[in-house]
């Protein structure tokens, strides 16, 4: 029997202006599914596997078939239905419906485990979606770079007055998120020493130029920061060691960088932190054959590193753990204090969820290249006071390529998103891009996830696992009438731990899309702003009196 | 302090032709939401708890006040967003959208525990909505009623060629729940002895003559049965006594029933089953005070009573657990047969379920019991040839008292509902009815819940804990003009449990109402046919293909 999972065709989404649907928001869905598996875009496109270990574009084959096929014969006033990858049903709606509603990978609760799941998937029953992989708005690894400068471009906000010239930042880990780290820091003004215990790792982060240099020697790359951070000159160097053997070191030093922080794969004590003393050959060859031994040689160095971290931190250095856990594992290893500093989303990323600020993304379903540097003009007209927007935008433009069809991503808010998003329908409506462009974000933002490892961590009022807000995130852009809406669970932290909602609206330059892209991209950023509110911060409170909200029981 | 939940307010809903708010959108949820709050149909309203233990219609007294305040200033392209109980936004959308967006008590899988829920609803982060309190579309008693008699009646469909005239009914308990089967019973034309160990639970129906007799003795009781069989009457008789000794006594006897089921509370083996040879005083006593040794003997008995099942079920008598967990507990007990018998859902609610039936109600929002006479008289016309719906509605007018705002439920599923509303629609405008309607249904519905225990145990495909389905019914009601649409946790079967979508839409007798109607009691239903056409069942396959569903991937 062959896998209805594997093929070796090649997807491309169509490009240009011509139609091979009833309409451009049918055109849409089908444009931006063939884009996630886009050979440049996919990890393993020939399984319809886009990104995040399994996070799949569709069911299978026959799937992918039967989507486009329906979306091909979609009318204006109908919409498709998509259960875990499956196409199951069209059905009559209205035209400021939307045209595509998906469920992904959601299970009751009691039996919402990878156990169950493995067991239905196996079975051909379910599909797991990730955050943008089953919901049609991947664009490549522009996310994690863009996620990256504005956590550390918080980081500046708050403890540097917003300026990190002559700043550094100290990590470890240089893999495949954490390779972007670098390149963000650089983008956001500041220097970067980047611990990577892996000189293979640091050298194809040296071959895309997401780093600038590599050293053997803690000495050279303390000297390069010295004279870069003195200069001015925002540069990053590789250091090819153990974090856990340099981080103490430096704090012996009493050097202190700017900002401290880490993305080795602590997460995974067995493959992902390589233990101090071991070399990197040793240490894979043992994760095989006495995983065990691993585990413990590398909680005992994680704990070390943490140690260090916790000490930058009581001598006032700005540090944050990335979400890899590391924390956690300290105190594991009797590292009472090991949770001292906090993770980078309360830290980081709250403040701007509290104004609705997040992963705002399009793609010029044209394929031109062009479309995305007009709107990027664009965007920087309509916010011409953003300095780190328009330093992103030229940034992101030199150095990082596109992927698929020409896409952007860049962090906005609340009252900005409509706008952008009604500017681009205009440009659209009077031919000034080549094609429709299509609007949307990650599952990961303000007011559509719950998360509470993660992206509801520490909540105010302790409302981390409430997820009647991402459900609602979703209903409220199906009555808004955006093009395509998503219902997933599991993304980015696992099956059992998130519940998340995603939205993609296509303008394509008629009236009745800038009436819907208005709605859309004023709510959607605002059910963030109030899910924050309600959960007690003042900052969103604020930033929903400055536009206005409407929220009864929470401003009263 | 004062708990913001208690008050001695006593709510009733406006009545009449006239307006209190500005349309009748936002009307029909603020009478329905009152009415859940009505003293004739909540359990306790003082505390906002409407039925199912604690399922609330708002979070708390403030928010209940806030609710009616923002449905009193929506206008026609608003939607008011409610999160477990509370108002928390007013939100710009268009007029083919819901007036009202609802999630309650939804957790992230890991915290879906009632653990957890407690812990948030204490702080007063939460609230428990049950299926139809938070959801605003509880109407009383008649629900169980009529759940229970289309049991019967598939049963008989099943067993006996649709009529059980000269059929009986043997089962235990008449408690909240289980108190309905002799009425249901005898609406579906058969007779029904029903053991009851205690007296007063049978008193309590006698009085409201949902039972017609009661003695102590089972000769008498076998001696009615055999007099009203043979006569071809169907009427029904409390036995008082214990069902551990009267199902075994009437198996030994060579009697044999026509059908078997029971709804002692034997989920609960502290408080809710007697154990053979004991009183019921001293039952009561020593649950309190002997928790552990009420536990033993209950179990013991329980075991006794299952096996008396198991033997009428090898003998060919239809058998079935009515969903209070009596065959696990005789499981546990060392029977190891006790599953031989099925559940009431996968065998005699799912055929229906795949055919889209399912406890479709409708309320009379001008409050006149005369609007629904009118509308009871209505489905017969349209639905000439349905003998049993017809008899559903005879014996419900006569033997059912309205509670609140005067309503009706029948189970009726695709291409049905829709005809009813639109006719419904029809009357409210020509003036035959009084004020518009609200059409909607339980939560425990075909293609609405997803429920492993119950409504989906035994999916034939193994899917029965994927719950894309509820989301994606909310979604397409929501895309599909429904006045209110709702996602819930956790109702019937308790936190972890289950997820689950309600959907209510307004007859205001306009056009725009007509064309809504069409596509939400069409598309509502029909999700529950694909569900089940999903899952593989081949009466809800010809169901689709009979009326023209497009299922791509389903159906090819
Ligand atoms: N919360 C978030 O949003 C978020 C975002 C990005 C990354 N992360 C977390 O960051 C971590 C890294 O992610 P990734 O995708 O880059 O993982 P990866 O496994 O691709 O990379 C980890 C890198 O760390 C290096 N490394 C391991 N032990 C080391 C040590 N002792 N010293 C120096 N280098 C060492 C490895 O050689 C590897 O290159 C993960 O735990 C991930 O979950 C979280
Ligand atoms: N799955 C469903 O949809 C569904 C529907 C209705 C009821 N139920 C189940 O049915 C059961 C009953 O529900 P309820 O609300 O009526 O409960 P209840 O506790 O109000 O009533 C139970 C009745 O059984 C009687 N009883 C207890 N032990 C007995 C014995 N040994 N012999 C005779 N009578 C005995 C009690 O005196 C009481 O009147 C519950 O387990 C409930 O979960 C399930």
């Amino acid at each position: 029997m062959t896998d209805p999972r594997k093929n070796t065709r090649d997807v491309y989404p169509p490009t240009g202006p011509d139609l091979n649907t009833k309409s451009w928001l049918t055109e849409a869905p089908l444009r931006m599914l063939m884009n996630n598996l886009h050979p440049d875009v996919a990890e393993n496109p020939h399984e319809l596997v886009v990104y995040g270990g399994i996070g799949r574009a569709a069911r299978t084959w026959r799937d992918f078939d039967l989507i486009v096929e329906s979306l091909k014969e979609l009318e204006a006033d109908e919409t498709l239905v998509v259960q875990s990858g499956k196409p199951v049903a069209i059905v009559k709606t209205h035209k400021d419906a939307p045209r595509v509603l998906i469920a992904n990978s959601n299970l009751v609760p009691h039996w919402a485990n990878w156990d169950h799941f493995n067991e239905l998937d196996k079975k051909g029953l379910m599909m797991y979606g990730q955050m943008t992989a089953g919901s049609w708005i991947y664009i490549g690894s522009q996310g994690i770079v863009q996620g990256t400068y504005e956590t550390f471009m918080e980081a500046g906000r708050q403890h540097y007055g917003g300026d990190l010239t002559g700043r550094w930042i100290l990590t470890g880990g240089l893999g495949g998120m954490g390779g972007a780290q670098p390149l963000a820091a650089v983008m956001a003004g500041a220097c970067c020493l980047a611990v990577e215990c892996d000189e293979k790792s640091a050298d194809f982060r040296l071959r895309t130029r997401y780093v600038d240099e590599k050293t053997h020697s803690l000495d050279e790359a303390l000297e390069m920061i010295a004279r870069w951070t003195k200069a001015g000159e925002a540069k990053s160097v590789a250091l090819i060691g153990n974090a856990a053997d340099i981080f103490p070191e430096i704090y012996k030093r009493g050097i202190r960088p700017d900002i401290v922080t880490d993305q080795t794969s602590a997460h995974d004590p067995v493959n992902g932190y390589l233990p101090q003393g071991w070399s990197v050959g040793e240490w894979r060859a043992k994760a095989e054959t006495a995983p065990k031994e691993v585990e413990k040689a590398a909680r005992a160095s994680m704990r070390v590193q943490v140690e260090a971290m916790v000490a930058f931190h009581e001598d006032g250095v700005p540090t944050v753990d990335y979400g890899n856990n590391i924390r956690q594992m300290a105190l594991e290893e009797g590292l009472e204090n090991a949770f001292a500093f906090p993770g980078f989303v309360p830290a980081y990323i709250r403040p701007l969820f509290c104004r609705g600020i997040g992963p705002f993304r399009w793609a010029a379903l044209s394929g031109d290249p062009e479309d995305i540097y007009k709107t990027d003009q664009k965007v920087k007209e309509l916010l011409p006071d953003n300095k780190h927007l328009h330093n992103w935008l030229d940034m992101a433009r030199e150095r990082i390529s596109f992927q698929g069809l020409p896409a952007r991503i860049c962090w906005v808010g609340l009252g900005d998103r409509h706008r952008l998003g009604l500017a681009f329908n205009e440009m659209v409506k009077n031919g000034e891009l080549k094609a429709p462009v299509v609007i949307g974000r990650d599952h990961l933002d303000s007011g559509s996830v719950a998360s509470p490892n993660r992206e509801t961590e520490a909540m105010m009022d302790g409302s981390d696992a409430v997820s009647d807000w991402p459900l609602l995130n979703a209903l409220v852009n199906t009555a808004s009438g955006a093009t395509w809406v998503s219902l997933h669970h599991g993304g980015g932290v696992g099956m059992g731990f998130s519940q998340h909602a995603g939205v993609v609206i296509c303008a394509d330059g008629t009236e009745d899309a800038a009436k819907r892209l208005e709605r859309v991209l004023w709510n959607d950023p605002a059910s963030g702003v109030w899910r924050h509110a309600d959960a007690g911060y003042e900052l969103a409170k604020g930033c929903a009196r400055a536009h206005g909200l409407r929220l009864p029981a929470i401003l009263g």
